[in-house]
């Protein structure tokens, strides 16, 4: 019961980590900076992946399955992607315990592998050295693939669904016979990215580019979209990658083309992670808990039974699961909670903490009345209904609720997103407000990095919106023909 | 096109081999004993995710997600269970990468981890190590949770689908508060296994109870269907173990009951892996190809156009479409194939090798004539149907198929399951027959070890339903109250 949590304003990261915690969403294990995923959680996550899952299919996406395992040798393959991601990984050296003589195990010396297995960090390289058997010919492209896996990133400092060594993901990976295919695949993911985002997870977002200094290693464009949370930092909540052709030369991956020439292949990458867990909290929850918009709560609406008595809640029962059928038969996802083991207050406190968007309350007097308790999860209202007209209040409630959130969290983006002209009204912004900011920038690497040391802000993106205008880079003066976004990051 | 198969009768595990490549379903890695699953066969392996989640979700089990590392001292914590797992592991020793200074990369001798982390090969030990958080009281009891995930399984020899060292698969872990329940719950999830293989695999089972020595390491009690392959081998396709409170004491899980009193919790855990792909495909595959079952088949009917010129091709595509909307509007998963990038015969091949239910081949003849011409890949018959009546002659035969092949295969078995009453018969049989031997034993571990080391055969299972009979074992003619089943295994 003593659930209560740590308001925002008093510590934001506090609140954020009692309410992952409290809402059961997911856990810290006894493996230094992997999370365990509880039931509630995953079933969130599920219903993530189930509509991502449907949006690739319709794209044309099938899924498969790679290796767990990478070989070593195959990151130095890519040049700059070995920078990026083979350092920090999980690396299996020895395939073999054996008894320690003290009623342990230890790891056996004799059993050493030859070449050290990487455990992925991201696909690439083992999938492009699969493409090579894969495509001969135009006839094979394009190829579109995806792959919901685990994978390990070896992270110092932890966050639960943030940042942990082990995460879960989709990773897509396409191949193409030109340029402009690849290129077109990648815009539409990240389309489908911020679609997903914005009509699911009520999430608005701002589609861009990154700047080269944070593009994916190997990569020649990446596009991401870019989310604010409640505490001004941004979120990058998805990434899309147009890889040109620099993994189908590193793993030698060529086509013939219609009319019989070779060339090497196009590809894409993009993904999104078990991070997105992070920003539907960080969008939408309050100090009561979780706030899930209904699109993918496991739980649209809960009932939950008042009564003092076995005959009481024989009566409200009828009513409750009468209910229950109707908003079933209109396709609501509904629990009647009529454990005897806790008491309502508690479920009340409960069900708020854990998000879900209705709950209805029904006692003895309601029976006899005709009535219904109905309480808002977005808006912390309560109100009487009538008994009959609760089926379809709820239907619609569904939608007033998803379109409440997005519509919250919108207004909360643009109070919080500022167009600053120079590097002082920059940072004042940055330690007074924090948010969103648009300003002007040279375009060069040097600047950028010397705006993040000074200010801990990076460029979330040059959004693909952005409209063309004169103007100077506020820190250099030097020209710049549009405004880029700021902000600091998770 | 060159993709005529080895015959099963020349060499059955060529055979096998070549079907598995050939109908694009896996592939070896780079990674040794690793596969890739391709689309193709991970659009089955999806239908089976998704009829196995409704069935466990139906039956009150959630998911979630555990580590795939297990710190090194967990696996020591079960004395059992150290000795049947902890041994041929992959083992991370290391979380870091470094440049080599030769334009590659090496292990950092910096980044050892003080204590080694082994990839998942099953999650009892990280599972119990999490559930004594969860388990307080009674009110957290049953806790019913099930994992789809991969696992690592070092292998010195391994094949397609069948033993690779990584593999995918889900594992249920429950908790329960009573000895009764938990055995319920084991015999349970050993029927669902059954249901699941019987009426979406149409594969027979056995469901039986494992020999001491067969037993999951740390169990009290393996529960598993057997299913008998076309080769005379059997296939164990999934287990469910009773745990006893083995985990629950080695992880110190205790709860308090209603009345008051400390105890610690009851266990099981069950799981089947991508193996069942290796099971389908021996159970119902020919010289051809692939058979697939239709409640299991990605595409149930493929539609083939037989044209010369764009007009013809107009023309048959027109009631192709037609005939395609008719079957998608009754359920049916239709596909049509009009790619110009093959010819006919190549076609009929490709979908017969990838075990397509039902072909529909329409020509301008048909489209004349009111026909379409119907294959049935399970007898590789062709008959010529009338166009108005086809959806629901195809409607029907998805029903009529799924049952054809169950019957074959249960034929099939019984024809292969021979009762013997002597050793002399026993080995006979296994020698010039194979298939399932049910013999008396006489319930010992030496016998059983003799058996298998003299033949080759193992004990498979004491099925569930073996009737009681006096009678003598086979090799000691000690007493024995019913027969076994002995069988060479994969």
């Amino acid at each position: 019961m003593a659930k209560k949590l740590t308001k925002r304003s008093e510590d934001y990261s506090k609140w954020y980590n009692e309410l992952v915690i409290g809402a059961d969403l997911a856990e810290n294990s006894g493996v230094r900076g992997c999370m365990v995923i509880k039931p509630y959680g995953f079933s969130i996550w599920e219903k993530m992946q189930a509509e991502l899952d449907r949006m690739f299919k319709e794209t044309g996406h099938q899924n498969a399955y790679f290796p767990l395992f990478i070989p070593k040798s195959y990151f130095s393959k890519e040049a700059s992607h070995v920078d990026g991601f083979a350092k920090e990984c999980a690396v299996v050296t020895h395939y073999r315990l054996k008894d320690d003589g003290k009623g342990g195990v230890m790891v056996d010396p004799d059993a050493k592998l030859e070449e050290e297995l990487i455990v992925r960090p991201t696909s690439e390289t083992i999938i492009w050295d699969t493409y090579r058997k894969w495509i001969q010919s135009y006839r094979d492209l394009p190829l579109l693939i995806n792959q919901w896996a685990n994978v390990v990133r070896w992270e110092m400092r932890t966050r639960l669904f943030l940042r942990t060594t082990e995460f879960l993901w989709q990773e897509g990976h396409t191949a193409h016979a030109t340029k402009e295919e690849a290129v077109a695949e990648t815009e539409q993911m990240v389309n489908i990215y911020a679609e997903f985002a914005e009509n699911f997870m009520a999430m608005p977002v701002i589609k861009g580019l990154k700047s080269e200094s944070e593009r994916f290693a190997g990569a020649l464009e990446t596009y991401c979209i870019e989310a604010l949370m409640q505490d001004g930092k941004a979120l990058q909540a998805g990434t899309s990658h147009f890889l040109g052709q620099n993994f189908a030369k590193a793993f030698d991956v060529k086509f013939t083309s219609k009319e019989g020439k070779q060339d090497y292949v196009w590809a894409t990458s993009w993904g999104v992670s078990t991070r997105l867990m992070g920003a539907l909290i960080m969008t939408h929850s309050d100090d009561n808990g979780l706030v899930l918009p209904p699109n993918l709560a496991p739980d649209q609406v809960v009932i939950v039974p008042i009564y003092r008595g076995d005959e009481q809640l024989e009566l409200v029962s009828k009513v409750a699961n009468e209910v229950m059928s109707e908003l079933k038969a209109k396709g609501i996802r509904v629990k009647f909670d009529n454990r005897d083991t806790h008491k309502p207050g508690w479920k009340f406190n409960e069900y708020e903490l854990k998000g879900v968007p209705v709950r209805l309350a029904i006692g003895p007097r309601d029976v006899e009345n005709g009535t219904i308790e109905l309480a808002r999860r977005d808006t912390l209202t309560k109100e009487t209904v009538s008994r009959n007209e609760v089926a379809d209040i709820v239907v619609d409630l569904m939608d007033e609720i998803q379109k409440n959130l997005y519509k919250k969290a919108a207004n909360y983006r643009e109070e919080n997103t500022t167009e600053v002209e120079t590097y002082e009204e920059f940072k004042n912004v940055l330690e007074t407000k924090g948010g969103f900011i648009l300003a002007h920038w040279d375009g060069t690497i040097e600047t950028e990095e010397r705006i993040k040391n000074e200010t801990k802000a990076t460029i979330r993106c040059i959004p693909l919106d952005a409209k063309v205008e004169e103007g100077t880079c506020i820190l250099t003066g030097k020209p710049s023909n549009k405004k880029v976004l700021f902000a600091k990051a998770y």
